[in-house]
């Protein structure tokens, strides 16, 4: 059961009534709730299973910062600030007590580094492999959050970093585009965004359907990684560096939308330190497109971890 | 590694500086955590394991029932209203997409008819066995939220509902005390409270422990469930109903204490229609005991799930 699938189904179960106070809910990269004061507080959840999400014998370092950083990813995309996180963890049959408090150890520090220190979790045993589960909570930036849904035809696409390849070794290393976001958020009326975890070419399509457009993404201006350029060198002709930038994945970088002046000023500043690519533009109509070097264009289609791996 | 161990060394790693904002942290059954504008919000995150939380074969509305209820009775234990839910799934390789969408549709109605919808999720594939994370998000009540800590010297002990064999059948089948602990927190002045999950014994030491007290519990007066019977019954003569009752965990109810005045108003008029059992008197003395029938004390040990199963 692909995880679009199952969302669909909730959302098809869940659209019903939707409660006053929940602004936003299932879809999104997380759910905002309204508090009976004024509050309001960002709620993602993210789960990490050991052979899935990382190879058997990670360092238990490395999967705790990845937890963390992953849930906070999702946050960013939101344009929300963390706040904290708990954490539930069944360690699997193979892993030893040191090993269980190193990983420990590494969600805490991670979660504290990260600015979302952990402030809860349950444990459990009886799974074969490492599961653990990440929940976040966020506060909106002063402008409020920003969604997958409000892309308007006529903005610019634009992207933070450079994609593909991130099996390399990034996907452990991330930083999420936390302050990127917020500075981002806090200069620009931003319509709509998304943290690419699924993959370019699949997370666009998510902008465009929650906003009920099309995007067309040019390929020359896509940044691609130098990851992405070494692992389609060992792959053989067949193969090039842009299919990475396109599908890979679990880039954690931020794909956003918002009009062209907006994303002029972005990409000559960029956010925070990291770079602002322009890769495209959001079109009334709502079929995706990627615009070729050789000036054809193709429809865009999800090739990103969902189409590959289910 | 056990629960209790985890806990206590994520607690001794976290306990350097604790935010202003967390008002209650690891320890409890759920964080409190104060929002910028003044609102608090509870969080508790519960994970179940197919094979230890429940039987493989169990069906998926059970399965998502129990999830729910389980992180409900976490915040009903710190007198906390339930306001929304997240889930994170991974389903095991044997079951069907027939079964992930029952699931899913338990989760999302167990939610709603507990009084605290789904509003986000992750599923994830690449465990053996199904492992499935519930976050939950509530209220305090207009007092606050009652903790572990805070049981005073003379204070009777007291429990809702009657304890033991919950593995017969109630341990999916149970409602948490949400309205129980709403009414008990309202009418009256609560200073400690925990759900039993555990078991009596082992919650009692986490409420002594926490409390810087000692419990001491009547077993005559200890409220033996059918169940417990049944099961104790079937063991044969060296088995007996009070130890599934002090230490068969998975009852969810409610264990709390107050001043004696207030536990016999409790136990006389009930709350929310469930049975209320004076069971014992908090001591200055730090030493837990249970006193038996024949008027010998014992010291009382954690013979709950983390006992026998670690």
């Amino acid at each position: 059961l692909g995880e679009l699938e199952l969302i669909e189904y909730i959302r098809s179960l869940a659209s019903r009534e939707r409660p006053t106070w929940l602004e936003v809910g299932i879809g999104d990269d997380a759910a905002v709730i309204r508090l009976p004061g004024g509050d309001r507080v960002v709620v993602t959840t993210d789960m990490l299973i050991e052979g899935t999400h990382f190879e058997r014998g990670t360092a238990p370092e490395a999967v705790g910062y990845k937890a963390v950083a992953r849930a906070l990813s999702d946050l960013a995309a939101m344009a929300s600030s963390p706040l904290c996180t708990v954490a539930a963890v069944s360690f699997g049959a193979s892993h030893s007590p040191d090993w269980a408090r190193r990983l420990s150890k590494a969600l805490l520090e991670s979660a504290e580094k990260l600015g979302a220190p952990l402030v809860g979790g349950d444990t459990s045993s009886g799974t074969a492999v490492l599961s653990l589960t990440l929940t976040a909570l966020g506060l909106p930036g002063p402008k409020g959050v920003v969604r997958r849904a409000g892309a308007r035809p006529g903005d610019a696409v634009c992207v933070t970093g450079r994609l593909g390849g991130s099996l390399m070794g990034r996907h452990l290393t991330f930083k999420p585009r936390t302050q990127e976001a917020l500075e981002l958020a806090g200069r620009f009326d931003v319509h709509a965004m998304i943290d690419i975890s699924d993959g370019l070419s699949t997370d666009a399509l998510h902008i465009a359907q929650e906003s009920g457009v099309g995007l067309t993404l040019r390929a020359e201006a896509i940044p691609i990684s130098e990851d992405a350029c070494v692992m389609a060198g060992r792959r053989g002709p067949e193969d090039s560096p842009i299919r990475h930038a396109l599908n890979d994945g679990e880039d954690y970088e931020l794909l956003f939308c918002l009009s062209q002046a907006d994303a002029v000023a972005a990409a000559q500043s960029g956010l925070a330190g990291a770079p602002v690519s322009i890769i495209g533009i959001v079109t009334a109509e709502k079929q995706s497109f990627i615009l070729c070097p050789d000036g054809s264009r193709e429809p865009l289609r999800g090739g990103g971890w969902e189409h590959l791996k289910r």
